[in-house]
């Protein structure tokens, strides 16, 4: 079952059939085809996609931040596990905090959601190694578009919650969740500024034995800084929730938050408002990605950006200056 | 004293020459020089500035924010003839918050900073008309240029706080003070969410006769939520104060925290390396605007983009196949 004049690759029919009958395997690979840096299967994959758009927006699209430590795996595989028992299919697209240091994961894959990436209505994808960006792929969203297409009806997109990653991931989801500990001192344990703010609830996770207490303290102090901030137009208050894992404690509370945040927004319109305001962002993101890749590509202005760009820096060049000449290189003039 | 090639513009020369002779005439005629949109005076405007910029950079430059109705205008009178009175000289690159509804400020320049425009060291420059982003021009970084090659050690960056302008002026000024109210419910304001957390100082205006509980209440509350967010790199944290420009009561350490602040960033490193940064995200974003705005007046891509936008928008067609439609418009294949 493969391409004859692509070995290695379906046709564009073979992924979209496959996809739509729920095929992991052929799921699988079509996620491998769009994460593709070769032309080639970026022309194909653009097909792919094009043709199961159709199939795709029925579900929820959530994501998950929070920095490594805050146990963001033992989280979604416990959350994981309680969404599947009420009859959804749920995708994961899962982030290995350490592929890009050691290009592929220490403890294995085998232990990160181990038993929730052995259950039918479930669906474990890592991000390949070294797609950067705090893990998130540049094809992230093209990859949830696929988990849709295939049935999953709850896709989870994780990041690392340190860099610029949440950014886009709440460009490409309904509901965006920051995981918390307690007690880790007056301050929010690394996550970059903005983040909280992006927030549509903050979980304070491993709120059990000992922590439990720090954790209902720290549950009221995130309530208090979030009412600081304006209400959003969709009219949802982000709530505070504590929960844990380990005892399943605060699970389905934050399930229900979600699925409650998704009748209202639903209900009131905002849902439909925001994904198209996500598929316009999505087009200028890439017309914008593509001009400065060709951009920045281009040999006259690779062979010049260096110096300029020193000068620009040091303050003994006009940045107009240098851009008229990089612009001027990259015209061919 | 004008330009016999280009009427009503000097020369490159006498626009440098006049600049840095502190002639505030020519300093006028030069930033309308690079706010104009002209073809030709962009050209020239980049000679200027290029000029003049090993003239630059050695003052602060102090952006200030807030809502419409926090005093902006009143406290930035009276903190700049503070500033004045202690031997400095001051610029304001000014926002006139009526310009874009009514064509003109509705109160007239004359009382809007109205002694401190006749002070001799202080000179008030409001934004054009129309200028956009929140207020701020895109050419005020270059205004803020020429206002340091004419002796002006202190620039004061005026926004007026619901925008996306905060960003821009906290990417051209090396402090941000927020200026915000008390006593108006548990929420910031309108202040959109992000602004707090640029904020190198947090100052509550109008601290003053029945105000003055209030104010110092509510010093404390945004003390905790800024507590909330992690140390800057920089080492420096943001202090929340308050102070009345009625009374001219806390103004003194306002400007002693932006003293502290410039003394102490000049000597950890961080002041340099914060403009350069500035600097060379300013090229970049010149470059990307430029390729921005090749491609979107483009005849071709003006004329394909109402559909394919609208088709991406309504989940019928892929972003990544409507972005390459569009560029292989602007190829001209």
């Amino acid at each position: 079952m493969t391409n004859p004049s692509r070995p290695g690759r379906l046709s564009v029919e073979q992924y979209v059939a496959g996809t739509l009958a729920r095929d992991r395997y052929v799921l699988s690979r079509a996620i491998t085809l769009v994460e593709s840096q070769l032309p080639a299967d970026q022309a194909l994959a653009a097909q792919v996609i094009g043709a199961v758009l159709p199939h795709t927006g029925r579900g929820i699209r959530l994501g998950i931040t929070g920095v490594p430590g805050v146990g963001k795996s033992t989280f979604i595989e416990a959350f994981g596990h309680l969404v599947v028992a009420q009859g959804h299919r749920l995708a994961v697209l899962a982030v290995d905090p350490t592929s890009q240091v050691s290009g592929g994961s220490i403890l294995g894959d085998k232990t990160r959601m181990e038993t929730l990436s052995r259950h039918p209505e479930a669906y474990i994808r890592p991000s390949p190694a070294g797609s950067s960006l705090g893990g998130v792929s540049r094809k992230t969203r093209e990859a949830l578009l696929l988990c849709e297409a295939a049935g999953f009806d709850v896709v989870v997109v994780e990041t690392v919650g340190v860099g610029q990653s949440e950014t886009a991931v709440s460009q490409m989801t309904d509901f965006f969740l920051l995981l918390m500990l307690a007690g880790a001192g007056d301050e929010l344990q690394g996550i970059k500024k903005g983040i909280m703010e992006m927030a549509d609830a903050v979980a304070i996770n491993k709120a059990d034995g000992e922590n439990l207490a720090k954790a209902k303290t720290a549950r009221v102090e995130y309530q208090n800084a979030l009412h600081l901030f304006p209400p959003a137009p969709t009219g949802w208050q982000p709530p505070v929730l504590t929960c844990s894992a380990a005892t399943g404690q605060g699970l389905p509370q934050i399930w229900e938050t979600v699925q409650q945040h998704h009748q209202q927004l639903a209900a009131n319109g905002w849902l439909a408002q925001k994904r198209q305001a996500q598929n316009l962002a999505w087009l200028h993101d890439l017309i914008r990605q593509r001009l400065e890749g060709q951009f920045y590509q281009h040999p006259a202005v690779q062979h010049q950006l260096p110096t300029l760009q020193q000068a620009v820096v040091q303050g003994q060049m006009h940045a107009a200056t240098a851009a008229q000449a990089l612009l001027q290189a990259f015209a061919g003039e």
